[in-house]
């Protein structure tokens, strides 16, 4: 993944949480992340395709999940429920959107999102597609987005990939 | 998610174990999750975009994923590591395909796979999106697929969304 496109996501998810939650993330130093590493407890998983195709994978821990929900939807939530679930899945939706606004020449389009709980769990991608990872902190906790895009060889692909 | 739409994916899985893997898999009946059930060991996630946006997850037990693997690779790892990520990741990816060529008024594309290691680990859809559950035994164990589809309200929107 070039890292020229790393911006977008990262532009996006300090947007995402300013404009939606009202609160400020700083950025950390991204990573290529080395395979099997515990995530936080929560994460929400959502597909991009088109004259790319990539993952964002968008993991945030407890505290941060609550407290993202309640800016979100405007009530406490007292564990990871489906509001957290609903809450999460909306946040990658928004980062994905934003982020694929700033990538225009890829066309690319966003799939249903996916949410993970489960303390301890991983998220690999395939050897071929390292992602990076983009660690923030913010007031509530730990929040990190990590992005995997391969771009197609030829933008004719897009429909037949 | 329309029960008609349900048979391609059926039919893919079906035919990728049969064909790249040499095994025939045993449909159970499909269910719809009711929240927060954990997976089995390893699960692959893809993404599907286009008009429709939908999610594909395939989860086996570590049986299953470490045959799979050795069937895919041609050699036997004894654990889950970047072999078995590769394989199950190319496994949902050859399902999501065959699944796609299926239902072409949708015009799909996928995502990047991504691949969910670690005991317990949850994965859950947004409200708005109840996948269907659809169990598989083979001879190596269990294996199941998980598939939400929305349509979205008009072709046009293929690009847009």
């Amino acid at each position: 993944m070039k890292v020229e496109y790393i911006n977008a996501f990262v532009l996006s998810i300090i947007s995402v949480f300013r404009t939606m939650l009202g609160t400020e993330l700083v950025r950390g130093d991204p990573f290529v992340k080395d395979g099997f590493q515990p995530r936080h407890d929560i994460s929400g998983i959502i597909g991009l395709s088109g004259n790319a195709k990539g993952t964002i994978v968008l993991s945030l821990d407890r505290d941060s999940a609550l407290k993202a929900t309640e800016a979100l939807l405007g009530e406490a939530p007292h564990q990871i429920d489906a509001d957290v679930v609903d809450a999460v899945g909306e946040l990658a939706n928004m980062i994905a959107g934003g982020a694929k606004a700033k990538l225009e020449q890829f066309q690319l389009s966003v799939s249903l999102p996916s949410v993970i709980t489960g303390k301890g769990h991983c998220i690999e991608f395939p050897s071929r597609a390292k992602p990076i990872c983009i660690p923030f902190d913010c007031t509530w906790g730990s929040v990190d987005v990590e992005v995997g895009l391969v771009e197609l060889p030829q933008p004719a692909a897009a429909t037949a990939t």
